[in-house]
């Protein structure tokens, strides 16, 4: 019988401690794909509640407390700071077994030395403590980062980006690395409203006229470089509702559905698979030459719920999770690629956990040998509504049957919120309690050495190798 | 090491002893979902034996037994009652793993005393013990109901049915609130041999001529406020193989294509797909004006044997899990019922565990608030094949991680056995093992008010509160 | 705490200790699908080094080098033996959690008594002890077969095989049963590349002439009764991608597609879908006349790397897991199978553990008896990328809950190696510990003469039983 999230957390048994405390605890952390703001870093925000904090982007909670048949209006509308984390205080105990329950104690515990549990009852509490440490100096958005431990993080931005807060971030001479991630899914979704005018942004940013796809892939590259010389050292595709894949018989094809898309016309299905197949590919070999890695998101549905999206629009919590099948179309994507470019070092995260057996088979049909050492291909953290406690030992059992767990990259926060940094402490606990279980049942022999490589690998140093930090 | 279902049955740590005695055993009963026949509450039927009261209609036994290879004349063939009885017998020690030993144990145990264990060396002793048991007073079927501690229960009745024995049980008045639920597939089945037929019960059913959809839906309407009458307070939709979903172009398509059923024209996969989708939607939408809970149970492909299915018709064994899609289907139908009318409470059961994560994200994209604090929409418990230990842990798991699980509106037999109610008790007392665990694992506080309350909202006042009883 | 891999390997209760040590652990193997070399045994083999044995032809361990980067000289390319097994001891530390670190490891300790853990450390002196090992007499391939305990092993064949080497061992007189086991796939796939050659040797082989579908038949009779005459007593259906299924207009369509076929013309999907789905059902009937097993592997998607393929050929580690849904195509094969001619036994094995359910619960529609008390459909134990600890686990908890677990005829290496069979100790130790699990945790009684013939029985008679050995 355990403590209610003690230090032992999450540890089983006696190795799992020794390894969570001796190789894992207190290496830094790099968060290779995440969703924060790099203007509230470069300004260095601060917060005027714990509202703000929490509530004010995190669609996580926000579809968690509307699954208690809240009003919006205590949610995402205009009730006040307090009243919206009332809400959230008042149905957190019946969030037993979601991973919400752990991360907000988590960052109780860790940003504000609370120890106790929320909920209504102890709401006014947690609520006036948290705004009297938000309110004390090192309690900024570059003071939270630095108490985390966190040595990069590579935030997610528009190739038309003008990555203005990380030039000021660097002129700071900000301690951590805060580097840009180029996620060019707008100019891929050539069948969207709106497709032409981005394209006008792009070439605006890139300084040059988009009229066909020669210019099309100039303004990329342009930008590519841009993104190359500012840090970036990699890129995000996310692919909606399934991997698109389609031949295409002639490059005039693609030059063509390309200027239809530019004239605004209609783009079929197809043929948006076609583009979007040719432009997955295209970008691949770019990144293959520069060296950077590409993450590909795949699976999500997004925006079910019409009413909804009319009145809180994208990204509020109303995406899900797509069942159309993905495997083999990505396999023919990634041989494209391989074929056509060779395929540069690749994370693949489905959203399906269904895919978890399927991708880890899949990455081991495109290793390859650089020569350095480095594995080519990985399947990616248990992502989004799989990062819990049944999902990241599902797909690290998953893993390590089907693949080469000791190369496992880890853990990324994939967050929106600077205190989310945590979920790495929760991350690296679950990975010490399963390595730890396998030592404690026979399973694996108790070689120090080659499991604190192992531990130390998958927390950090893997990732650092691989994204040549 | 535990004694064979002894009193701690499923129970592994003390804090789940505790929740299950204390807080979940002696709840009443609510059977929001189940088979049982109402004439035979009416009739207060009783058994002539073990064999007419387990194996008269249960295809889950069927199932097992044909696994053993036995010739069907001992499964619902013309062998005597006692070889029926010794066929099941016999297997029972190798059903090892499957929840038929359980069931059948905790059957024996709670109804008819037994603490042995079924089997060939000790078929007879059962036989008679049973035997003399069912021969006692209390054993006709309100007997059982009443010595299970059954508060409520809803039956399953087609649109026309004209719930005779629902309004006798009613007159007797029978302590137990048994009420029909409305189970319209065969109004939505219009691509099936008969469909016209159907509908001309139907429509006299609802004292009216059924020429057009026009006056189909005013039937239905009759039908429903009948219903709403006799205290229904939920409809089942059952679609079998996947959800349907498809656009129309004019209410006139819809009217034409039932036209075309009525007239018993063959009716194409794309416009039945048609019909359906606007058929559920419709319900949907009156469900709604009505207070009405929807319940969807999906994806069963059904009779796959078709020379057992010539022998002994549906609902005898031979219908197995679809692999279909329905996720996308799923939130385009549930989103176009929202848009048009506003989303009924509603409970969705997949019968491929494999949809477990994607139905435990969906019903988050469409809550909304009433006013009145219940939430709109719940995954159902593991059902049918998944009705077990490992996939009722599952679905609880996935439920907890993706929605709120405090919520959970647990358990329901969907069983057409009067002696099925012991497995409300098989689910409380895995949900307290599981909830016990996450307290003596230290996932979560020992906050007895609020485990109570967890436990108790998922073992009865969560859907008392949702169904409105 | 347990010691790695000690004498309680994997047993983690007492009753599972008892379970392995009482009933499982001397029964004799009978590996009924593998792909060992029947010329192999006939000339008794014997292996220069340890690389020729493990690394000769295995594509497990291959995709495992190839994940940490590693040069494909050092895989497959022209390194020296010590050189590659320097690479795959190597990586093994880091290959935690996956099988083959216990696969090799079990193989150390049962055929060359090395009791450590394979790493760069022990590199040399595993090396020497193995080779030396290796140059001892009884470490002939028959040597190994011989202490492996192996009863009978069915090796796999095609129909145009000469089975010489059969032959040879038959008349050898190794008391070890090696018999010949039916794969058609060849005949099935009329759209590849070489189908018409392949039919000239198997036309060759019957000692008649192939034009027509008729003689096509006859020529596959012809074989199936050699096979027959040659102990052969089971088929193995290799359905890649996904199951097929087709209906068909008349015979005729079926003989144009095979003339088209053999007239080397390009063959559509839709056309080669129509043909396997006759030919599967053929074969089924045939099977069935002649009391074989067929057994169903499927779901593979093969090939998928064409730079590699093109460098390396088939069945060297890129083939992955199909996602294409067969549920309902595979209901419907075995419901043409069973109307046509009676279902053969028959043995499912897919490749996608997202199937488990649905395969579970298919076999269930399909039992029937033909009085010998055998039932007659299974699903075979966790395949492939499948067959570790988490797979097998999983796959036979959801055989039990759906099921008759007792009735599993459990385990075959699907192996290249004549030092696979330690799997089958693998497996065992899996099952006693499940089953050992559930006695201990009070969910199945103490009887010891039930819990002996259910741990007997699928580890040996239950096979012997179906298979007729």
């Amino acid at each position: 019988m355990k403590r209610f999230m003690d230090e032992d957390f999450l540890l089983s048994g006696e190795t799992a401690k020794i390894l969570y405390n001796n190789f894992a605890k207190d290496l830094p952390i790099i968060d290779y794909h995440c969703h924060v703001s790099p203007k509230e870093i470069a300004e260095d925000k601060r917060y005027a509640n714990i509202t703000e904090l929490w509530l004010g982007g995190d669609h996580y909670k926000w579809r968690a407390i509307r699954s208690f048949g809240v009003d919006e209006k205590y949610i995402t509308g205009d009730a006040s700071d307090y009243e919206k984390f009332r809400a959230y205080a008042t149905v957190m105990p019946k969030l037993i077994g979601n991973p919400l329950y752990h991360w907000s104690h988590l960052e109780l515990k860790r940003y504000f030395g609370y120890e106790g549990a929320l909920s209504i009852n102890t709401c006014d509490e947690v609520w006036e403590l948290c705004n009297a440490k938000l309110a004390e100096p090192d309690m900024s958005v570059r003071g939270i980062i630095r108490a985390s431990g966190v040595e990069a993080l590579c935030t997610t931005d528009d190739p038309a980006d003008s990555l203005e807060w990380h030039k000021k971030i660097k002129e700071d001479g900000f301690e951590v690395k805060v580097l840009p991630a180029f996620r060019p899914d707008k100019c891929l979704n050539c069948e969207r409203l709106g497709y032409s005018d981005y394209i006008k942004t792009l070439a605006k940013a890139a300084g040059m006229q988009i009229t066909d796809l020669k210019s099309l892939l100039d303004a990329c590259i342009a930008r590519l470089d841009f993104f190359d010389e500012m840090g970036c050292c990699t890129a995000d595709h996310g692919m909606d509702t399934a991997v698109p894949y389609a031949d295409w018989t002639c490059l005039k094809q693609i030059d063509d559905i390309f200027k239809n898309a530019l004239a605004g016309k209609e783009i079929s299905a197809s043929d948006a698979e076609i583009f979007k197949t040719y432009m997955h590919a295209f970008f691949a070999g770019e990144y293959k030459k520069r060296g950077w890695v590409l993450q590909i998101h795949y699976g999500p549905l997004r925006n079910v719920n019409t009413k909804r999206y009319k009145a809180l629009g994208p990204d509020t919590g109303f995406d899900v999770i797509s069942d159309r099948s993905s495997i083999e179309s990505l396999a023919k994507l990634l041989d494209l690629i391989e074929t056509q470019s060779g395929l540069p070092r690749t994370i693949i995260y489905p959203i399906n956990p269904v895919d978890n057996a399927g991708v880890g088979v899949l990455i081991g049909a495109f290793q390859s040998s650089d020569g350095s050492g480095i594995p080519t291909i990985y399947q990616g953290s248990a992502w989004w509504f799989n990062d819990n406690i049944a999902g990241m030992r599902e797909q690290m059992i998953s893993l390590a049957n089907l693949s080469a767990f000791g190369n496992f990259p880890g853990m990324l926060t994939d967050s929106r919120s600077f205190v989310s940094y945590t979920r790495h402490e929760y991350f690296r606990r679950i990975l010490c309690d399963l390595v730890g279980g396998w030592v404690d049942d026979g399973l694996y022999p108790m070689e120090w050495e080659d499991l604190k490589e192992i531990i130390e690998g998958i927390c950090y140093y893997n990732t650092k190798a691989l994204f040549g930090f």
